[in-house]
């Protein structure tokens, strides 16, 4: 583990020093501004409202992280700050759960990716975002079937299991990852659960994130489920129809799912 | 200005020193968590995770801020952060708005306190919210009329203006702070407006500011109006029906209204 954090510190301290010399192959934001009273530019003040921005949904749409943010973005992945954020969302969600009577028909919704799965390991190979998304290489990641579960989810999980809350997990993942996925879960701590969804890219062709998950929690709705809670890293896991009773949002400042 | 910041830093410096004897007095969050992979209490990183989930949506219905946190949330409010952080909506929101092609029915809303106008003079001297709202001094605040503008909020009501957009004031506050609301936000800069819509208390007496502002904006819409974009430093500015085309969420650690 403490190497993993050493050659991802030093991935990002090389990031940090050559960025600027790789640009043109990234898909740059438009973030350089002056902040603050006294009109200066400083990177951590404007890459921290970065992630605000992106977790507050004010901004959307976009390819890939200011690549003058890679170094914080990493540091922030690393350090104690992601899994305090981490935590403080999973702990509303469990301070919220146990408040309800839970019947048989109850039912939690979790995204995989970044919500129940961490693949922390890939993206840190992968500049934690600066670069564009690259389906081949995530998908060999995945299919190794080796992320480790978010500590903070998982004890999110456990507590709902312990509540009497039926798990359904709701992913953008094809189905042929279904199987890997299902390893990957069990091997991660997720033992038991309703549903594992994933998408059937046929039937859902084109459409967002958005859409094809809005879908899939009404079928659980007309099934005669109850969404009491609903959590995801992205807001496309929360928007929509059939949202559930409540939301809850995780952090991820690597990418963006509309 | 100076000398404000100096007080307001002897402030935040009591409150820090002295809070947990007057604790019993304070409505608690109850934050105190272990954070990090070593498991240790970090008040800085929790209160971050606080004020994360506070703007995404995560943290709802609070009373007051953390006691712990009064020191981190003034330093934040009275630092670049804070501003950076609205410019980052503000210039979000602006670049979105300067996409579209503006009709004479296209309107965009503002809410008013910590959206258009800034109370934190006030607040600065209440703890930045640990102490519970005072309706009475509060009152006597906004009836000064004294209020600046919060200065990203201001750039982008000029820039809206600029592209043709008519502005909405949709505020919380009864209709006897009318007057001196219209006199407030002229002495602010903000020098024109379609509506400035405040609170009939009898006829939403009960009602959240949610289905307040929502039958507010539904009337909008039904007067042919098109919410083209919607701003707010409270969810239940951005929430409910009618909401807009686009929301953008200010930040705001101080309070909550549901």
């Amino acid at each position: 583990m403490k190497v993993v954090v050493l050659l991802v510190a030093i991935i990002v301290g090389a990031y940090q020093c050559h960025g600027s010399e790789h640009g043109a192959n990234f898909q740059v934001f438009p973030l350089r501004m002056k902040t603050g009273l006294g009109g200066h530019y400083i990177p951590e003040v404007s890459c921290k409202s970065w992630r605000l921005g992106v977790e507050a949904h004010n901004v959307i749409d976009w390819k890939s992280i200011p690549e003058e943010c890679v170094g914080y973005i990493g540091n922030y992945l690393l350090g104690d700050q992601y899994r305090s954020d981490s935590k403080t969302v999973c702990r509303e969600a469990y301070l919220y759960a146990k408040t309800l009577n839970i019947t048989a028909k109850d039912i939690w919704v979790f995204d995989i990716d970044e919500t129940t799965l961490s693949n922390l390991e890939y993206y840190a190979d992968h500049g934690f975002g600066v670069e564009p998304y690259n389906e081949t290489a995530f998908n060999e990641w995945v299919n190794l079937g080796e992320a480790p579960a978010l500590p903070e989810s998982l004890k999110l999980y456990n507590k709902l299991v312990g509540l009497g809350v039926k798990i359904v997990f709701l992913t953008g993942r094809p189905l042929n990852q279904e199987t890997v996925t299902t390893a990957n879960l069990k091997h991660a701590g997720y033992h038991t659960w309703l549903k594992l969804i994933v998408k059937n890219t046929t039937l859902y062709s084109g459409t967002t994130a958005v859409t094809y998950k809005s879908a899939e929690r009404k079928k659980l709705e007309e099934e005669g489920y109850n969404i009491i809670g609903n959590i995801g890293d992205q807001w496309s896991d929360l928007l929509g129809t059939n949202t559930g009773n409540r939301t809850f949002k995780l952090p991820d400042p690597m990418y963006y799912i509309s």
